[in-house]
């Protein structure tokens, strides 16, 4: 990954909006500028970007070492804290005056804390509209993680049965993904059947699948950082009409929003093909959300496929 | 749960405080205060306390139907976005003047966006103090999920063998914890083998385990939205003296911190306890992180048994 490009388009940033310096706390966009590896939901380090060219990352013992082995870059600064000092309180010492910060991923705890001493400007979705687009690396992981996925599920279908609870069915999916790559899931699995099937979040329970009932499953792979998001809907048996309906209408839709989706189109108007699709069956106000979103380091991330989706920029 | 008694804590904190008003909107504290399910990560609902002793949940059509489904209580009341309309704009039309937020989860985007037309008070971590103490029925429900985990490694234990990569460990234990009643996973799962167990976040590879080697896993489930967090270290066949030692030194550092844990000890203290052990063997200066944390609807949360840890409030 070039993600010493990544870094200079921040200090170009900084340079342009006048700052002294920038940082990063989300993992996902220290992973991006860096590699550092993350867990989900970890928090805790800190990447600090100086006006005069050196970008740093600020981390506690706990995972200082995992930051030291991949981040094999002579040109970011690893930097630990001393113990029981926060990364935040290291950052006061060593950061210029007029700060960029992520306004989207700072809290409001945070931005307290810091506004003591610093002044701080948002940096209005730098790295995520960076991120927007992406390089040939990044789509070979998400070509790879979405392979997997497909690999699992068609593999788990040979040992799926009516009869078998959601929990069961996640459980074969997941542990073919485990084996054939993913690091960990894009997300909480999502497996949801017969009158559950209208939770679009609904998570894996002992109900027992039954003939005739739609299974719909949400599931994605990670690897190497990114993310892929893939829905299927399956049917036990024969699937009463109404549903076979329903299913022959969403794929047409989505089959013609594949075909427009092209260089220049917005969000909006490509969640507007969908949407007038499903308009014509009379299912319109059945499709109560977007019809997509981009997908990478987060498997929900710019931009926006949905009636307030704009342009990538 | 009893999601009405905590409500009314919150309704005395607005009157206490001279507000107008309380938001939370993290689906964690959303969760505790009515039992609205939720996808870890997934944002989008805000739950409002009216001074007038009213709470609501505002919420797209996504997940309108699985809260109606779930939160089954004549006091809370359900109110559905237009769609397009995002629950932060439905609140702007219904909220009072004064409104008290949490400031550890409100982003500064979003406290920008509401500060425009709402005068914003720091709820003090008022739900993580809440959720620091536990009632019968959550205690009920992390046993479930330590149990689970627990049963999943001991079956998991008898068809693991040297060789094995760390991912195919992962999944052993992963689908057993499904197959057993995790409505989902704690964490994304560590397992760690070898010179990669220094890692304490260092997901699965495709590395085998070697004989002589250690296995860090650390693991947990989540049962009817609550988490357990557990870590384990196998040796791959006979561990090498040294690192039989270290373990023996932790595992006594550790028993002697739980006979510590009583009523009223404070975060710091047990840390120390274990901290001392460490010590005599010489070890101190690699037990670069807190003693532990607080474990609930999130796997982390306060109280912190580090050496910044105070008192369950």
């Amino acid at each position: 990954m070039d993600y010493k490009r990544r870094r200079e388009r921040v200090f170009r940033a900084v340079e342009e909006r006048g700052l002294d310096g920038a940082i990063f706390i989300s993992p996902e966009n220290i992973f991006y500028f860096t590699g550092a590896p993350f867990v989900k939901g970890s928090v805790g380090k800190i990447l600090y970007f100086d006006r005069g060219g050196t970008a740093s990352i600020i981390v506690t013992d706990l995972d200082y070492q995992e930051v030291l082995d991949f981040v094999d870059d002579d040109s970011v600064e690893i930097i630990k804290t001393e113990f029981g000092e926060r990364p935040s309180e290291r950052l006061k010492k060593i950061a210029g005056r007029k700060i960029g910060f992520e306004e989207q991923q700072v809290s409001y705890s945070l931005y307290d804390y810091l506004r003591k001493d610093l002044e701080l400007k948002p940096l209005d979705g730098l790295a995520e509209k960076m991120r927007e687009v992406k390089d040939g690396e990044e789509l070979r992981r998400m070509e790879e993680a979405q392979s997997i996925t497909e690999r699992a599920l068609e593999e788990a279908l040979q040992s799926l049965v009516g009869g078998m609870t959601e929990a069961e069915i996640a459980s074969e999916v997941e542990r073919r993904m485990r084996v054939l790559g993913a690091e960990s899931y894009a997300f909480e699995s999502i497996v949801a059947s017969g009158e559950r099937a209208v939770y679009p979040h609904g998570k894996p329970t002992r109900k027992r699948t039954e003939e005739g009932e739609s299974v719909i499953l949400d599931l994605g792979s990670r690897v190497e950082g990114y993310c892929s998001d893939m829905t299927r809907t399956l049917f036990v048996g024969r699937p009463k009409k109404v549903l076979r309906d329903v299913y022959d209408a969403v794929a047409q839709a989505q089959d013609e929003a594949i075909k427009a989706a092209k260089e220049g189109i917005t969000g909006k108007e490509l969640d507007g093909v969908a949407r007038g699709i499903l308009k014509e069956f009379g299912y319109e106000r059945y499709f109560g959300h977007g019809l997509g979103h981009g997908v990478g380091i987060d498997v929900h991330e710019s931009p926006s496929v949905s009636p307030r989706g704009g342009k990538v920029s």
